[in-house]
């Protein structure tokens, strides 16, 4: 008889390490294996936030990106699938010698994150469970203390990466919204702000909960230089 | 020279008291005043989450609900104002007496909360901290295992209580959904889902995390009755 490993996927929430959940660190210390994504180079953001609930004994396997723009590469595509079949191949090996693995993730597990990935690969293979976590967005608007949606409020989770019209479309439907993944895309997300006359209720968040956090009206930032981990909020109807 | 309270609204995660973060018990460790709201005549789910964290020193500020059904009363708006109103006067008499007050929240406190209206209320008067948690969808997807976004996804969070046209409508763009607050409107949102061809990619999830969670694919419900704390998880185009 085989005995077989698991599959944890573990949200280690926005940054703060004190985001992690009691579920989140217990897991942790049962895990043989802690795996980690991170473009090659860099040092993973998940990692380094759950740096001081990592067990003595395991071992660490991280999952590093070959490439991260979609436009640095034709193949990116394939590219990216190919990376996420071997991680999942790496894993594998060690649930198949039946130790447990945690993958960190950043935020939720299934909430736009990496881990999803090796999810669907493994999860009709092994035993498999998710801890969920705080999600970045939600950091972002605590810290800004706006209320994001409430009643019969709809809120819509967009990309910035969207085009401009769609973007105009959204933000046109007056109902709250979280705009993630910023970068390069902030001069457009606010120009289609300024459209549907929004701008004045949006608030830019850089880096939730982490040490450096930015937060400002969107209105008042004087330039459109961001990072990936930023996050435009947009309050729906008016507030009391 | 007056001293100020203080106050925190706690996220305390989705019912499973393991799903708390550190940030959130440290900070009830540390409250004078632990409030928490619920329907009159029942308990608190959020206390009852929170429960094993709460110190013994601190005494409690029930804030019970004189109603919650929006059909029950013809002047429903107005007494819910008016409750809320005494809500943050009651909160605001420990904060003026220089005490500090969690306001316990299920889930995020900024997500569809009841702490957003104390919150908009009183954080103009005092200092105030809000303690983001996870949120029900999370531990819903989470158990499903049910990779609710990625890449360039849009995620809709929709009320049950939408018109059915509405719901349609929205639906029909084809993009991962979360429908909370399903309660008495079920039938519709299973309708809604038949019409736009999606019901095959939607899941059902009652009481996510808490003893009692339910969890199947919403064609294989086989009636329509449902809590207040049901979700139905659209997944969004097709998954690997």
């Amino acid at each position: 008889m085989s005995v077989s490993g698991r599959l944890l996927g573990v949200g280690v929430g926005p940054g703060d390490p004190e985001l992690l959940t009691l579920k989140a660190i217990r897991a942790l210390e049962t895990a043989d294996v802690v795996a980690h994504f991170a473009k090659a180079g860099n040092s993973s953001n998940a990692r380094r936030t759950a740096q001081r609930f990592l067990p003595p004994h395991a071992s660490e396997l991280p999952l590093l990106y070959p490439i991260t723009d979609s436009r640095s590469h034709p193949r990116y595509g394939s590219i990216i699938e190919a990376f996420f079949d071997s991680a999942a191949l790496a894993i594998a090996a060690h649930l198949q010698a039946g130790r447990i693995v945690a993958v960190l993730s950043e935020g939720d597990p299934l909430f736009f994150g990496s881990y999803m990935h090796v999810h669907l690969r493994l999860t009709d293979r092994f035993p498999t469970e998710v801890i969920p976590g705080v999600t970045g967005m939600s950091a972002c608007w605590s810290a800004a203390g706006l209320p994001i949606a409430q009643g019969d409020d709809v809120l819509s989770v967009l990309p910035a990466t969207l085009e401009p019209a769609e973007l105009t479309r959204r933000f046109r439907q007056n109902e709250p919204a979280v705009v993630m993944k910023l970068g390069r895309h902030l001069a457009k997300v606010r120009r289609a702000l300024l459209e549907t006359d929004r701008l004045a209720s949006a608030v830019y968040v850089e880096r939730g909960t982490m040490q450096n956090e930015r937060l400002m009206p969107l209105a008042q930032k004087a330039d459109d230089a961001s990072p990936y981990f930023a996050i435009v909020l947009v309050a729906g109807r008016a507030r009391r």
